[in-house]
C-alpha cells in the first residue's frame, strides 16, 4: 500500500492523480494511531499532492497529519492548501505553532495568506509574525491590488557594489536559506539603487577574485512597484528571466517577482478570459470545489442580461414577419447563427491578441483592413454556397415554390452582408473597449453575439426588402 | 535617439513596445554604413525586442544587422525570429556561418528550427551540424510529435554517483557554458539510470567535502519520453520545478524539459483552446502577421459546417410556425439565445477543467449532479423573470392581446426546461468527447450552441404544445 503511494508520486507523476487510495491509507493510519508509519508515508509525497490529500481528509484529521510533517514540508504544504483548510488549521494552532509556520513562509506567501483570511485571523497572523516581517508585510499590503508591488517578494539576494565573486558566494551561502531564489542576484549601490544583475551561473563559472562589477549585467530590465502585475508577468516570460527586479520611483530595489508567480498570474488571467468569453463571472475556485449556488451566482446575472437584450431581436423578428414573405423566416436561424459565429471568431482573435499585447488600439486601421478582407472572403464564399444550396436543395429537391431566384439572391446577399458587418463589429468593439478602459474579454463574450443577432436581423430585413423591391 | 532605444528597453519594459522608431534609426545607420554605431545600438537591445525589430526591417537589411551581432547575441536573437526571417537568413549564410550559429544553439532549439524549415534547408542544417549533435537531433526528431521526447533538451548537467560537492562544482564550472540549465543537476549510476537530483542551491550551501549522495534528493519526479508534452508541462508547473528529467523505458536519463519550454507548451495549448472555442482552426502565426487568406482558411470551414447544421433549426422553426400561434415566434431568439448561452457556460467551464486536469471522465456523475442543480436554479429564476416580463411588459404595457396567461406560462416553462437541458448537454458532451478521444475544446465551441439551438426549438415546440393543449 505504502509502496503504491510512493510509486504513484514518483513515476506516474503524469498520470491523472487519484488521491482516494492515499486518503484511505492515511485515515486508516490515523485511526490506528500509527504516527511513525504515517510520517514515513507523508515524507515522500510531494507538497502539491499532499495538499490535495488534505483537501479530502476529514476536518478533524487535518491537524493530526499536519503536526507530523517536518517544518519545511509543513510550510511547503501550507502554501498549497485551500483557503478553508488553512483557516481551520490556523484555528487549531497554538500561537507558538503559528509563529513557527509563519517564519518558514516566504513574505509573498504570507501576504497571499493574509489577503484571503477574515479580519480576526489576519490580526492573529500579524501578531504572530516577526516584527521586521510585519513591517514589510504591511508595506506590500499597501500596494494597489493588481500591481507588481502586491505580488513581489522581498526575500532576494542583494550585493553591494565593490565586492568580488568569492565574497558574493560566501554571502549566498550565509543567506540562501531565507531567499526565494539565489539564481538571480542583484547589485545595488549603498542607497539600494539597482545597478546590475548577476546570475549564479556567472558566479559559479568566474574566478573567485573577479570583481562583481566586471561580470554583472548593467543593462537591467526592471519594473516599477505600480506597474500592472499582468504586464510584468508577460515581460518576465518574454525575456526568459527567472526573476524580475521591482524598483520604487527613485530606482531603489524593493523586491523581485519570480517566474513561478508570473506563471500563476498568466494562467489566472487566461482562465479569467475563458470565463468572461463564456459570459461567466470569473472565480478562483476549481469547478468541482465550487458549490452549485456559487456557480449559479457567477452565471445567472449574465444570462439575465443577455436574455433581456435578446428581446430586442424578438421585437425585430416580429416586425419582420409582418412585412416580409413567410419563406424568409425559415432562414433566420441560419443567418443569425452564422453572423454570431463570424463575429465571435473575430472578437476572440482580437481579444486574445490584445491580452497577449500583440495588438493595441493604434493597430485599429490594420485590424479593420484585415477583417474587411477576411469578411469579404468569408461572406462571398458562404453567400455562394447558400445560394447554390437554397436553389438546389430547397427549391429543386424539396420543391418549395415560394423560393424564387430573387428570394435566393436576397438570402445569399443578406448572409454576405451580415458576415462582413459581423466581422467588423467583432474586431473593432474589443479595441474600442480597451481604449475606453473596459474589459475587451467581456466584449468577446456572448454580448457581441447578442448584438450581432440584432444587427443580422435588421440587415436581413433591409437587404431582402430592397432585393425583393418591397 | 540611441539613448531613447536604450531607455525603452531598460525602464519601460512594461510599456507596449513600439519598434517603429528603433527600426527607422537602425535602417538609417545601415544606409549610412555606420556599422560601429549600429553594433553599439544593437548590443543593448534584449534579444526578444531585437527579433521583433528584425521582423520589421527590410529583407535586404537583415543579414547586415545580423552579422554585426556578437556570437551569443546572434544565437539568442536567431531563436526568437519568425520562421520566414530565419529561412532568409540561412539562405544568406555561408556554410561556415551556419555551422557557427548552429554550434551556439541548444539542441532543442535546433530541433524546433528543423521542424519548421523546408526539406532542402533541413539537409543543409544537418550537414552543417557537429556529427555528435546530428545523431542526437535525429534521435529527438524520431519521438512522436506531441511527446516529452520531442521537446526535451539533451544539454543538462549529469553527475555520476560517488563524487563530492567540490567535484560537482568543478564539473559545473567546466561544462556550464553548453548546458541549458545548471540549477538542477541530475545524478545517475554508471549506466545512466537516474538515481537523484541536486540543485545548485544545495551545492552552493553545502560543505565542499560532502558526498553528493548525502544531499541529493532520491525521490525524483520524472517522466517518460513518450508522455504527452502538455501533461509534462502541467506536472512541471504543478510541482514548481525548474526542470523535469525525461527517462527512457529502462529508467535511463535521456534529457530534460526546462520550465521556459513548459510555459510555452502551456500557453500554446491554451491559445489553441481559445481558437477552437471560437470555431477557428488554431495556427501559431500572430494575428497581425497572418495574411487575410490564411485567416479566411482557418475560419471558413467551421462557419460552413455550422451554417449547414443550422439549417436544421430553420426547418424546425418553419414547421413550428405552421403549427403554433404566431405570437410564440416573437420569443424564439430569446429562448434559442439563452439556451445557447447556458450551454456555452457549462461547456467552457467543463472543458477548461478537463484541460487543467481538474476533471476527468470518472467525475461524470458529480458534474451531472452539479449542473443539474445549477440548471434548475438558473432555469427557474430566469423562467420567473420571463413570466413577469411577458405579463407586465408584453401584455400590460404593450397591450398584446395574443399573450394570455397560458401563453406566458408556455414561454416561461419552455425557457426553464431549455436552460436545464442546455446545461446538461454543455457539461456532458465535452466529457464524452474526451472519453472517446475527441477534442473537448471543439465541443465547447459553437458546435454545442448549434446543437442547443435545435434542441431549444424542439423543446419550445413540445412544451408550448402541451401547455396550450394543441
Amino acid at each position: 500500500m505504502e509502496e503504491m503511494i510512493i510509486n504513484q508520486s514518483l513515476r506516474q507523476a503524469v498520470a491523472q492523480p487519484s488521491y482516494a487510495e492515499a486518503v484511505s491509507v492515511i485515515e486508516e493510519q490515523i485511526r490506528n494511531k500509527s504516527y511513525r508509519k504515517l510520517r514515513e508515508i507523508a515524507e515522500v509525497i510531494p507538497a502539491p499532492d499532499l495538499a490535495a490529500i488534505f483537501g479530502e481528509l476529514e476536518d478533524r484529521d487535518e491537524p493530526i497529519l499536519f503536526r507530523l510533517l517536518s517544518k519545511e514540508q509543513a510550510a511547503e504544504v501550507f502554501v498549497e492548501l485551500e483557503a478553508e483548510t488553512r483557516e481551520r488549521l490556523i484555528a487549531s494552532f497554538t500561537d507558538r505553532e503559528l509563529s513557527e509556520i509563519l517564519s518558514e513562509l516566504y513574505i509573498d506567501d504570507t501576504v497571499d495568506l493574509i489577503e484571503e483570511m477574515p479580519a480576526v485571523v489576519v490580526k492573529r497572523i500579524l501578531r504572530s509574525s516577526d516584527p521586521a516581517d510585519r513591517r514589510v508585510i504591511n508595506q506590500i499590503l499597501n500596494y494597489p491590488k493588481q500591481s507588481a508591488g502586491s505580488v513581489m517578494t522581498t526575500e532576494y539576494v542583494r550585493f553591494i557594489e565593490g565586492i568580488d565573486v568569492e565574497a558574493a558566494l560566501t554571502h549566498i551561502r550565509r543567506v540562501a536559506i531565507d531567499k526565494e531564489t539565489i539564481y538571480t542576484c542583484y547589485v545595488t549601490d549603498k542607497d539600494r539603487h539597482l545597478t546590475g544583475v548577476v546570475t549564479a551561473r556567472e558566479l559559479l563559472t568566474s574566478e573567485l577574485d573577479t570583481p562583481l562589477t566586471d561580470i554583472m549585467e548593467r543593462n537591467v530590465l526592471c519594473v516599477n512597484t505600480h506597474d500592472d502585475r499582468e504586464e510584468v508577468a508577460r515581460v518576465l516570460n518574454k525575456y526568459g528571466l527567472l526573476a524580475m527586479p521591482v524598483v520604487d520611483s527613485e530606482g531603489r530595489l524593493v523586491g523581485i517577482i519570480t517566474l513561478d508567480d508570473a506563471i500563476d498570474v498568466i494562467s489566472e488571467e487566461s482562465e479569467e478570459d475563458f470565463a468572461k468569453m463564456a459570459a461567466i463571472t470569473p472565480t478562483e475556485t476549481p469547478y468541482l470545489k465550487a458549490s452549485a449556488l456559487s456557480l449559479f451566482l457567477s452565471r445567472v446575472p449574465w444570462l439575465l442580461l443577455l436574455m433581456l437584450s435578446s428581446t430586442v431581436s424578438g421585437a425585430i423578428l416580429s416586425g419582420f414577419e409582418a412585412a416580409l414573405p413567410a419563406v424568409l423566416v425559415l432562414f433566420v436561424p441560419m443567418i443569425m447563427g452564422t453572423g454570431g459565429n463570424s463575429g465571435g471568431q473575430s472578437s476572440v482573435t482580437v481579444t486574445r491578441s490584445i491580452s497577449l499585447a500583440e495588438v493595441s488600439f493604434s493597430d485599429l486601421p490594420r485590424v479593420f483592413w484585415k477583417e474587411l478582407r477576411v469578411g469579404i472572403l468569408c461572406g462571398v464564399s458562404l453567400g455562394v454556397v447558400t445560394f447554390a444550396k437554397v436553389m438546389l436543395v430547397d427549391r429543386l429537391m424539396l420543391g418549395d415554390d415560394a423560393i424564387t431566384l430573387t428570394v435566393a439572391v436576397a438570402i445569399a446577399l443578406s448572409l454576405t452582408v451580415t458576415i462582413i458587418v459581423a466581422k467588423m463589429i467583432g474586431a473593432i468593439l474589443p479595441l474600442l473597449a480597451k481604449k475606453i478602459g473596459l474589459d475587451p474579454a467581456v466584449m468577446a463574450s456572448p454580448l457581441i453575439t447578442t448584438l450581432v443577432d440584432a444587427v443580422s436581423l435588421v440587415l436581413y430585413f433591409l437587404v431582402s426588402r430592397s432585393v425583393l423591391g418591397l
